[in-house]
């Protein structure tokens, strides 16, 4: 049976018989396998973005799948590989197209939410955006590539080296990637979380994490920099709190990344990035270089992947696994198997 | 007679008797030229660094003068050698100078505000804070150059390149230095400033300038790039409109630059930081290298500095000097004739 999870806005979810598209010229018809619940969807689900979404709308991006049909012209897959879907279709002609930086197309559509994505057994993508994964990257482990490719983006445009004092405010599933990311080049990484469970999960992956609101956060980074500060500290809880301790963390000329999708405006302490020459860098989604480097990462089994796995559910479970994130819990990344 | 003007606090300035201090060893007793009046000598006169500063004391920092005498060991310098002093005493011990960022140092000696300036007739201080300047520079430019020297440091920080779309968001003296000097760079300069006299004499400089009251300065800057929006934009304005209005100019990964003393901490846009991947870069003062900059580019006579220069007064003018820019009428850069 040929089914998707629908949102019909209102907090509505139904689950009901898709149909099949068959590939066009360069397209692919995916197996879908599993497709985790990204904090986006969560967003989507509360209909924030119904301005931008039409209903009614199969989301869900975080996937791994299996090549079931090729459309014309595509010649380098075959049917069976496993895949993931980079989910970003842009437009080829916009200013930032033109300069390189298409994945921040001006007219972007990204897939799962601008239109259909993998919350249905079979779905059908543009051929280009498919990158192979190996066959010892289990597609459970797949579906955790593109959130993992987010932190390979975020932490290559911070140029993280080895030795360098990072810092991680916020600890949910983007924050804890980059955290393991930053780690795996070589920094000295510490992850804020204000977030009981997340800082007891965050120490299971085996990062360094605090609570700021029971250890000092920056006398702790001074003692361990010698009163020098952070090289880069990535903002990934969106809040006033987190964009104020920022700029207190940071060496001279330090480097902030804003990663988080900030849903107002926070006060920002200007007088300190011209006193101490601070940087700021803006960071979203991923490039193709992200996706490559995610795969092979995942692949050498260095990341504590499964710890991030809270549970593995059915399809007809999308609104619980809603449900558990908004309550919470003890939950850090939820993954359908479709 | 050795004289010196003596800010007491509250709004008050003395001209007074000063006492030539001899130089010790790696010291060089100047007579002062010229000494400019900045922004920060008037936020001193307000009383706004009363916490810091120790009274009297004698402000002046943008200065040019003649070597007068030598103390021990300054085999570099002669008398009568045509100088300027950087004037910045770094501790040399701290993370910041560790890290070779000495001019941002965490504990910096400011001449001219945390130890005595230029606001008189004799001025001692250490050897390695001058620069001297060739014979086809008057010591009236001359006044000019540390000024010029924080805006060769903002130009070069910012990476400005032949081609550059840059606006200058704010026309007072650092703005407008910033602003030629970024159209020596090559740059196409489009200069936003509300103060009528200030956009007269920005176009007599030779640079393109706009009341952001009266010309859309969004649609300029997409009409003059095909939608592409600004590679640098400088926030010299200090003001809660200039840091929204930054990040709506800027194209995507472009930079912002904030040169701007904030004193209230302004409501950034971070979620446009995120969604067109912005950077950002705080600047502050200048290196040594923007000191030679600042002079060789002074040298060749290519900006036009003595349109820059509002009046030339004496010494005993400081306090009239403090009152027309309070008054903000037709006012760029007053200097004192020491």
């Amino acid at each position: 049976m040929t089914v998707a999870a629908y949102y019909e806005g209102d907090r509505t979810i139904r689950i009901g018989a898709a149909e099949a598209v068959e590939p066009g010229a360069g397209e692919v018809q995916l197996k879908v396998s599993h497709c985790g619940i990204c904090g986006t969807d969560l967003h989507i689900f509360h209909g924030a973005m119904d301005a931008r979404v039409t209903m009614p709308l199969v989301m869900g991006h975080e996937m791994s799948a299996s090549v079931h049909k090729l459309g014309a012209g595509v010649e380098e897959l075959a049917l069976g590989d496993k895949v993931v879907v980079m989910p970003l279709a842009p437009c080829g002609s916009c200013p930032a197209c033109d300069a390189g930086h298409s994945h921040i197309c001006h007219n972007l559509n990204f897939l799962g939410i601008d239109t259909p994505g993998a919350f249905q057994n079979y779905w059908t993508v543009p051929a280009y955006t498919l990158h192979r994964v190996p066959a010892n990257l289990s597609l459970k482990h797949g579906a955790l590539i593109e959130p993992l490719a987010v932190a390979c983006h975020d932490v290559r445009l911070a140029g993280v080296k080895a030795g360098d004092q990072v810092v991680v405010l916020g600890g949910g599933p983007i924050g804890m990637l980059v955290a393991l990311v930053a780690q795996q080049a070589g920094a000295d990484v510490i992850v804020s979380e204000i977030n009981a469970y997340r800082v007891e999960l965050a120490r299971e992956l085996g990062l360094e994490a605090f609570n700021p609101g029971e250890t000092d956060l920056i006398d702790l980074v001074m003692q361990r920099t010698k009163g020098t500060g952070a090289d880069i500290v990535f903002e990934v809880s969106g809040s006033q709190a987190g964009a104020d301790i920022m700029t207190e963390l940071l060496r001279t000329r330090g480097l902030a990344v804003i990663v988080a999708i900030f849903a107002q405006k926070p006060k920002i302490d200007f007088f300190r990035f011209f006193w101490r020459e601070l940087r700021l860098q803006g960071v979203r989604v991923y490039e193709s270089q992200d996706f490559a480097d995610a795969i092979a990462l995942a692949a050498t089994d260095a990341l504590p992947l499964d710890e991030l796995i809270t549970d593995i559910r059915p399809l007809s479970a999308l609104r619980s696994g809603f449900e558990d994130m908004e309550k919470g819990g003890r939950v850090m990344k939820i993954l359908l198997e479709i």
